[in-house]
């Protein structure tokens, strides 16, 4: 595939920016005429119609008549991004679960597949071998080559290779994930931090697309952030930062797994959300997502029950909004599933009690639009990048 | 000066972007030979002559013999930044004291003066006004012009035109403190956060020089913190971010101006560390810092007085390290000031206990060594940064 989409002479340095920006914005935005396009990049119609015919050349994009049409007159031709042009696959390993899917050009996922881990007893060989085997499943089911691949992992990641440092619930240590699946998928792979992708793709395809500073904060097992900062993944040393989950924020708090007691963590995690709702920790995530819906529907109660652990919720995101300045914080996972009136007694804390969000004139505090796949759509995109940028050359 | 600077043909972009470079360098790093810049830039010895003539001939580098010979033979003309040539002035608010100094080119402070203030009673209409008569008092002893100026301020400052927010405990809102400056002082002013000014001092002049990822953390009347990641400043939405003082460390702690409890300032905070070591809060800053040293010569005593302290300090540079995930941790102000033995174990906390400290390889916690300087180097530099840039053109 990639020797498809770099075919033909080496355009010259504009043309290939324009091209790979144009491709950015079907495959980001979804379908739009040549007019739009032209408005949208301050591009004259000849100079839209070269970049577009190159596109459809190599077979990225193609031009079809809208399905529904919008007033009198003949409608116009929409560029529209080929799913089949370039296929990434995207996998989602969590504590107890592990999703993979096949993604289009254009974010459309043609294919999915899951299984469930025991918690704490996977070992990343199982894990690789099955991710193997599954990828292998899911391409062949659609009969097109996958030119890359992206993986979510709820630890801390070396982003040069794809090493994952720690993966503290899953008790991996220094396991070379991104090396390993390179080798066994032939193709390039990219692995991240789960809470790193999840910000990724709010900024792409959720609730925070256009905002320059955000933070993803996603709440399961553990508590991970992904912090976006004037629009770009701030990584720390050795990509690291971002770990919200170890804040300690109640001192004299339950002791956490890295050393420290009250960690948020250990306040605010799916044990915590267990304890406050007097579930058995070991119950599954349908189950706990069934009862968070149940409450939904009985504010007062939800409030009463949720009221402790919704204020280590709020008091945890004013440390997070005064230390990082987003615009938006994003909540994710259980943090999304939570029922809205316990959600707005914290997006009130924020707002109240943070000296920065004073001073912005109020960070906003909404649920992740994802649901399940916010780390899913992160992998893809963090795969699709590398594969945009040749796919313009 | 600035026609001075930028007088002469409009030079291409490589060679605007070498005369940019090698000026930088002799600024920061200091005076060497025409030899080691080609070394260091990688250029041949013809282009670094070119350059360096260039530079000589506006006046902004000299070539002068070494004041100490080292081996036999003819020795090699050092390249030196001519101090005259490029004057800035730098402003240092602090809760109790205003400190100016003027800097030349090569970071020398060629004149200094200060004044007092009475905390929480310094309106922003008499500072403004002594600061501009302070100016024209320094500038008129060297009778050279200056060319711009830096201010730091212990508050949240708007980057676009250096409005200052919100200095709590200056108790100033919505100061428009750069227009009024820049109008008095006929000049560019850039006004920014002081620990923000301080990790630009630390990542410039100081103990962080050559890391990409630094947190520099002050502890004065406020706690403030700056923040480099991957050799940038961040500053998040409005330029708010770093606001470490109102990271809440321990919920059922002292109320902070802010509206939380147990701020991290509040605990380690200038008024904590006189509670802990038996002080009035009146005390002099002169008087506080006598103390310190005093206790440096007695261990045991120290470490004693100081164990809460030095607690919490350790617990929030934990939170900031997991957060953050610097590679070093620089400490200003007060926090520099601490006895050896209590910064060792605020160091040992956070290796010991922060996950990402163990993930990195260990974050190293040092002392900033630029003194009370380190806000008033940092304002001097973000002022000379423009500057030196416009000098290259």
């Amino acid at each position: 595939m990639s020797s498809t989409i770099t075919e033909g002479a080496r355009p010259d340095d504009a043309r290939r920016h324009n091209r790979g920006a144009v491709l950015r914005r079907l495959h980001l935005d979804g379908p739009c005429t040549r007019a739009v396009l032209a408005t949208e990049f301050g591009l004259n119609r000849s100079t839209i119609k070269a970049v577009v015919d190159g596109l459809a050349d190599t077979g990225l994009v193609s031009e079809r008549l809208p399905s529904r049409r919008s007033g009198a007159g003949r409608p116009s031709l929409l560029v529209v991004p080929n799913p089949q042009a370039a296929l990434v696959l995207a996998t989602d390993i969590r504590v107890d679960r592990v999703a993979m899917a096949l993604f289009g050009l254009g974010g459309e996922i043609l294919g999915r597949l899951s299984w469930r881990l025991r918690p704490g007893s996977a070992s990343p060989r199982d894990v690789i071998t099955r991710v193997l085997e599954s990828a292998v499943v899911l391409a062949s089911e659609l009969s097109l080559p996958v030119v890359a691949a992206g993986v979510s992992i709820p630890g801390v990641v070396r982003q040069s290779d794809g090493l994952v440092r720690e993966a503290p619930h899953l008790r991996w240590v220094d396991v070379p994930l991104g090396e390993q699946l390179s080798a066994g998928l032939q193709m390039p792979v990219t692995v991240a931090n789960d809470a790193e992708l999840g910000a990724l793709a709010e900024l792409t395809r959720g609730v925070a697309r256009g905002v320059s500073d955000v933070v993803f904060v996603a709440g399961d097992i553990g508590v991970g952030g992904g912090v976006i900062s004037s629009g770009k993944a701030m990584r720390g040393a050795g990509g690291y930062l971002g770990e919200l989950g170890h804040m300690v924020v109640r001192p004299d708090g339950l002791e956490c797994h890295c050393g420290c007691q009250g960690c948020w963590e250990t306040e605010v995690g799916a044990a915590a959300l267990c304890r406050a709702l007097g579930l058995p920790l070991a119950i599954g995530r349908g189950e706990l997502h069934a009862e968070l819906r149940e409450l939904a529907d009985d504010p007062p109660t939800a409030l009463a029950r949720l009221s402790d652990y919704v204020g280590w919720l709020g008091l945890g995101l004013v440390n997070v909004v005064n230390l990082l300045a987003p615009q938006v914080v994003v909540l994710g996972d259980l943090f999304a599933a939570l029922p809205e009136p316990a959600l707005q007694v914290v997006a009130t804390r924020v707002r109240e009690r943070s000296v920065v969000s004073r001073a912005v004139g109020h960070t906003l505090v909404v649920r992740s639009a994802l649901g399940r796949d916010a780390h899913l759509i992160g992998a893809a995109e963090a795969a699709f990048s590398p594969v945009l940028d040749s796919a313009a050359g």
